[in-house]
């Protein structure tokens, strides 16, 4: 359980408005505008700095202070940032974070070239923390961003697909959400100087939050009371997404239901106004108990790997995170 | 002067064999296929291997061994190949090396994110040669990524610019083309183990030669006898690029001259039947004799800074390669 989570709040706040302001002078007044205008936009559009607060969150938990990390923690960002232009492009979507894309707000070139540099820039800021000896982060760093791109392509490929079963899914997310976050547990911890149990632990952490994360994600698509993200509710199935949700119920219904969600593989979506139909078809079957059990047993994961750390502050910091990102609401 | 050519040319094809080799294997049989099929496609389709021999060469004129280098010789080509990814879409080219795109013969989602994991490939490589201490290889190679991203970007605004100042156009080659070319210098160079002032002569060699092999580009484009890499002779022009030549040629001429010039800006490009007219023009304003000194200039100095490396062997390995390089005629 989380200890003190008012003070919790304070420190979360107080830290991410340092790292925003280390974020805002990165690309400011840098020639070429051309190249980092947009990236400054992208930068500075926002975001809960999740990832850059995991890094920091990290190194005291392995005994280490925050000021040892704050680059590492921007690192992070950028490469999040990175992802999420060329993801973007990939989707065709026209907002981010209630803004325009980045690719719409210029053009896809722009938006390409802008990813691109934004990945080096994290190993910029990756190398001024990891010390005399960075083969460790950069390891981390880079088996990361290979993962991802693993992840987006397992994605792009489910979209085909007609016949994509959980497990498959679950590895698809396991490398494109989880894989990021258990590396800002990992970059933390090293940079830390965390033992290798830490790192283990650590590393756990990380990936059982962001499996949990991706879960909550797809089930508040569609179970919020309200749009969140700015999407609308059932974004995924207007758009034909294979969540968990949507793959668990072909998985467990039968007759008229099975029917149902087979046209939503199908017919690559559904129609807006049918959103309430099949909410109704995944209540009658349970999937929002089977989603919310699975979220549960994956924040339980995170949060026993947590307790094993040592340093009590930075382990109480995990904690609060993971309760609070999953009690989320939108 | 390149002393015993004919072994240079031996030693040339045999090491590059060796890298062609290693590249073979990178994405051999690995999953998800739908990343690293294009991935090989686009590795194994040929190219001069130029940069992975620079960073060879590079090891050896400060002392060292080619065995120490060849996975940073794979980086350096790996990162070379995500650029051309990149750039490929930027400029919506249709063929590379007589080859489709790979955007064309995927899709751009598939050749972004190509591009993407090329590049975590390429630190992965770089890791496995950059030693205990990889801080200076890295950084030189992050350094190169974002100047390249800059030069592209300076490129793409030159695009849009009637009045590109041949200083800018000079800036612009520097970042896009010599900066890659200086940086696989400095990592054979650093990873071999060189002295500071042998670094120093093995970057101004890399920058130099760098900037005399895109100017040998934009004159070979218009003055060569025949197709050269499947373009078409005064492909430049008729696209309208702002080459050296193309921006000498406005400052030099008067006139009549100088009205045909300024329509090539203006109207984006001209007529492919209208190249030998422009040709002529060139010709008549001496600006294949001004860029063939301009030519000579930097190599010139790329020769001499490679004079000042201690190691005979690898020195002359650097100087074969300038010659060979720039007296090329397609």
């Amino acid at each position: 359980m989380c200890e003190n989570e008012k003070k919790y709040k304070q420190l979360y706040n107080r830290e991410v408005k340092k790292i925003e302001n280390r974020i805002s002078k990165i690309f400011r007044n840098k020639i070429p505008s051309s190249l980092y205008k947009p990236s400054e936009y992208i930068m500075t559009g926002g975001g809960k700095r999740i990832r850059p607060f995991l890094v920091l969150a990290s190194a005291k938990a392995v005994g280490s202070e925050f000021k040892n990390v704050y680059n590492a923690a921007v690192a992070v960002e950028l490469l999040h940032n990175f992802t999420l232009v060329h993801d973007d492009i990939m989707d065709n979507a026209d907002k981010r974070r209630n803004l325009p894309t980045l690719h719409k707000k210029y053009d896809t070139g722009t938006a390409i070239l802008t990813g691109d540099s934004l990945t080096a820039f994290a190993y910029k800021y990756l190398l001024l923390d990891a010390g005399e000896k960075p083969h460790d982060a950069i390891t981390f760093f880079t088996d990361g961003v290979i993962k991802v791109c693993e992840g987006q392509s397992l994605d792009a490929d489910f979209e085909k697909r007609k016949n994509v079963t959980i497990a498959e899914y679950k590895k698809m997310i396991s490398q494109k959400t989880a894989a990021l976050l258990e590396m800002c547990c990992a970059i933390g911890g090293t940079i830390g100087g965390g033992s290798k149990e830490n790192l283990k632990n650590l590393k756990s952490y990380g990936k059982n939050l962001g499996m949990a994360f991706q879960l909550q994600d797809d089930y508040l698509d569609i179970a919020g009371e309200e749009n969140h993200f700015g999407k609308p509710i059932g974004g995924d199935l207007i758009e034909g997404k294979k969540t968990f949700l949507l793959l668990k119920a072909l998985e467990v219904a039968k007759g008229k239901n099975k029917n149902e969600l087979i046209k939503v593989v199908k017919n690559n979506g559904i129609n807006k106004k049918d959103v309430l139909k099949y909410k109704l078809i995944y209540k009658d079957l349970g999937i929002f108990e089977i989603t919310k059990k699975e979220i549960a047993r994956y924040t339980r994961k995170a949060l026993n790997a947590a307790k094993k750390l040592n340093n009590d502050e930075g382990k109480n910091l995990l904690i609060c995170l993971a309760e609070d990102l999953l009690g989320r609401k939108k």
